[in-house]
């Protein structure tokens, strides 16, 4: 780093006007004081993440106010301010919060057995712990406000009540936390959405000028698309299809009569009802994206999560399908499985019921042509998610191109697609070299990836990857630095992730490799992203400014080597 | 191969007694027409499966009248004989089996709608299909008779009859199947288990000298343990502790009185109950190996599959506990998993709970103590599950070691043993390097390994993995040449297994490294380990003699090259 002037630049320029210095020295004024790259450099992502959550609201509430009604201090264990009434159990937080109401889950400390009431509290509390504590990971996993460690902060279960500082509040008085500097304060006190300060944009004018990744982002709307392109996204990295078909009840039982279809035709008929559905979001999409690259990923969860989930469902769905209540009930049953996360999704029911891909892929380039013929540009890039075999993909792939090209052909317009994977089992990464041979692009889906690479279930971790993560002094082992599900693996995904991309690489030198998993939007994730090579990075639409900076900085990093 | 002689022994011998041929030919009489290794070479591990399994009593239905009754013949799909009445649905099959009939399911085709009936019948046939068909691919995972693709067969779904080659046999009607040449006859023919030819064991005496890798069995108890050392086993590769808490209600209801204790005192109480039979079944194990090596792996499976299931269970637990009904269920409850392969289970068990650890060890070093001071020599080797980080191993390690030592010292023997992990998931065999550091052996986890490599649930796969393995000539994809979990995914799991045994070896140079999941059966699969360089292999005790001739076989590759 350049070592600091003495001097700021307007204190020169006025000692300059006054006589004190000669004008030589006047030049100092109008240069900054540190470069752009330092700038750029010295921002956090904490920094730039604190400017969209809630804060208090200073205007309503005075500096002299707050600091009267202040009851305390603990450690800022996740940004954003968070008000509600106190309640001491867990139980409590899910009862209160299921009647509507705004609570403050307040404990000594958190255990596995407390997630179901901190995730219905606004806010947690805690007088132990530390930035790694059971609290602290779990909240930060869901960008909830919480301050542990108070160490003022004692409770009476039996009484219901707290004491900070000699101050008491009872169970159901409302108190206000500061999670981003650690304050805690009595009332119910108003909070306001952040204003972007100038700065921001500046910073980030600048950072967009250092990196040489690009940042997408993950968008399934055209209202997020939307949304992600004043974040600054730079094209659509995971669009999950998915997502629509739960959007309206006449497209969840469309493809629940797909499910339930007894045979081919009966799916393909349930199909050709989805089929306007998905087209009208792609073109929707498309034209948000407005030339910007899509990349969209044909289905991937396991059909048991379209299922009717009570009587009722069941008995509209059997009234559609002209199928028995009995028989609906055995198929749902049927769809059971011990390991979802390893069962029967992503590319394996089209696999199985390649009419899914065909319709989908219809609906994609049917929406890519209407842009076209209106003049608006598109690059969709069609994205098979769970490949663990080159076979499988070429099967995927070659299907893909039958229905494309004569759709293309047919309408007459020019139109480039992409055909590419997900790498998010650990044999794709291994087998990468021949999977290239037929992908035209690699998007690392980094949240499966860690999830069969740490043979660690996310929904279940909660349970005992908090005591991985916490050190020795917050009651934990320490094993683990960060929450793997959010700041990458390095050691051993990361390590999946390079060997991946070199290998793609290796038979396909102009490979374009992204990532979309959670660890699209986290900095050191993305300054490994960098590291690594990979072409861009993807996240969900309120973390692209974050990326943009992390991606600037990794760039800054090459620069100083 | 050396050329065959145009003259067998014993006719050579003939005609030089006749005075045909000088005596110098005599010699040719005493000397074997092909060597050793060519005898080991030819014989398969079909050959050597068929021995086991049951076949017709030929001494009982003579072969004239088996000509009488046969029906036709189809393709062998999975060798041995079953017999039992003909069903022609899934369902009926389960509600006859449910009853503790025999029945044998006859279908066009199977689909994975029938793998419920397809597990109730004693043997399957179809009309269709080839060796990796539907039915083929699933009855062979289960070892169950049978045939596929016999082409003369009609089945009349409505009238609930078939008929063969003009025979008919009704629904409810016997018929015999015999899997390992395809053909069915009608009736309930008597079968016999097999008896062991001598040859059998000459040939595997043979291989014994010739193989370089070391054999031991999967075995739970002193009887398993007994029996594979009568198949040949060297040691055990994988005694798996936790069917122990199975084996009686008194040691089940003390898991359960463990899993949902309430303070840490309560938790250990009622692992000093599961104590001494811990420690009376290792006694029994060790005595039963006599100086063989055995590997224990410590509480592998996540807790709630110890809960009790059903009302009176759970009365039952909270009557010996006093605690609620309501507690314990909600408790059972908390325990529920969306992925419990990837949940809480292995050695995360033991970092959340290190009682369970401590109550381990101390039944294995109590009862090799035991064990010594009777003079039957020990040698315990302690596994670690599910290992995926050496900072993990490390402290399972060390407090493994506390309370090891610390018995053994107390007892005044001399006992040398080891504390090693399995190498399961896919992040501790990319890091073998640094778990070797602490490790004293690793013995790969194929089953879990492959799981999570391919992103494949073996309980879930039934559904969509038979299209990967058939061809398409029997309406699959042909994409996997094998079954994954039959014989191993050399490409990919394998790549795995090399750079672990690669990476763990350049920082332990003698490291033991075995493997001990069902792949350790299969000949395949075993030829792999010899050339990985492994130190053994582990199967289960039926499973010993086929390892034995596949290691020689790989032995004997060696010397051709």
């Amino acid at each position: 780093m350049r070592p600091k002037p003495l001097l700021s630049g307007p204190q020169a320029n006025d000692l300059v006007k006054k006589g004190y210095l000669p004008k030589k020295y006047a030049r100092l004024a109008v240069k900054p004081v540190i470069t752009r790259q330092q700038a750029v450099n010295r921002i956090s992502s904490d920094d730039i993440e604190r400017l969209f959550y809630p804060v208090i609201d200073t205007r309503k509430t005075g500096v002299d106010q707050l600091k009267k009604i202040r009851l305390g201090q603990g450690i800022n264990a996740v940004p954003g301010a968070a008000s509600g009434k106190v309640v001491f159990t867990a139980a409590e937080a899910e009862k209160m919060g299921q009647k509507g109401e705004k609570v403050i889950l307040v404990r000594k400390e958190t255990s596995p057995e407390d997630v179901g009431g901190m995730h219905a509290a606004k806010g947690i509390l805690t007088a132990t712990g530390g930035k790694t504590s059971h609290a602290a990971v779990v909240a930060r996993g869901w960008g909830k406000c919480c301050i542990v460690g108070c160490e003022a902060l004692n409770i009476n279960y039996e009484a219901k009540s707290m004491t900070v500082n000699g101050k008491t509040v009872k169970q159901g008085e409302f108190i206000t936390l500061d999670g981003s500097v650690g304050e805690i304060y009595s009332g119910d006190l108003p909070l306001k959405e952040p204003e972007l300060p100038k700065a921001y944009y500046t910073i980030l004018k600048w950072a967009d000028q250092l990196r040489t990744m690009k940042v997408r982002t993950n968008a399934d709307t055209p209202y997020d698309a939307i949304n992600a392109i004043k974040m600054g996204a730079e094209g659509i990295g995971l669009c999950r299809t998915e997502h629509m078909f739960f959007d309206t009840e006449e497209r969840r039982l469309a493809i629940q009569e797909m499910i339930v279809a007894e045979t081919l035709d009966a799916r393909k008929i349930a199909l050709a009802k989805l089929l306007p559905f998905q087209t009208d979001d792609f073109y929707g999409i498309f034209k948000a994206m407005n030339g910007f690259p899509v990349t969209i990923r044909l289905i991937d969860p396991p059909l048991h999560e379209f299922t009717p989930k009570d009587n009722a469902g069941v008995e509209k769905l059997s009234k559609i399908t002209g199928i028995s209540v009995d028989k609906i009930k055995h198929r749902c049953e049927q769809l059971h499985e011990s390991n979802p996360m390893l069962g029967h999704r992503g590319c394996r029911l089209c696999i199985t019921y390649p009419e899914i891909l065909d319709m989908q892929v219809t609906a994609i380039i049917q929406a890519a042509v209407k842009c076209r013929k209106e003049g608006v540009k598109v690059l969709p890039e069609i994205m098979i998610p769970l490949t663990m075999d080159k076979k499988e993909f070429k099967i995927m792939e070659q299907q893909t191109r039958v229905v494309a090209d004569k759709l293309i052909q047919q309408s007459g317009v020019k139109l480039p697609y992409l055909v590419g994977t997900m790498i998010e089992i650990p044999r794709a990464a291994l087998l990468a070299d021949q999977i290239a041979e037929v992908a035209e692009f690699f998007s690392f889906g980094t949240n499966d990836l860690t999830q069969m690479t740490l043979g660690l279930s996310r929904d279940d971790a909660g349970r005992f990857l908090p005591t991985y993560v916490a050190t020795e002094k917050d009651g934990g082992k320490g094993i683990f630095k960060d929450d793997p599900f959010q700041s990458l693996d390095q050691d051993g995904v990361g390590m999946l992730v390079k060997l991946g991309i070199e290998r793609g690489r290796s038979t396909k030198k102009d490979l374009k490799v992204g990532i979309c998993g959670e660890h699209g939007g986290d900095a050191q994730s993305i300054k490994f992203c960098h590291k690594a090579g990979m072409n861009y990075v993807s996240c969900s639409p309120y973390r692209v400014p974050i990326a943009r900076l992390a991606a600037a900085q990794a760039a800054l990093q090459d620069q100083k080597k």
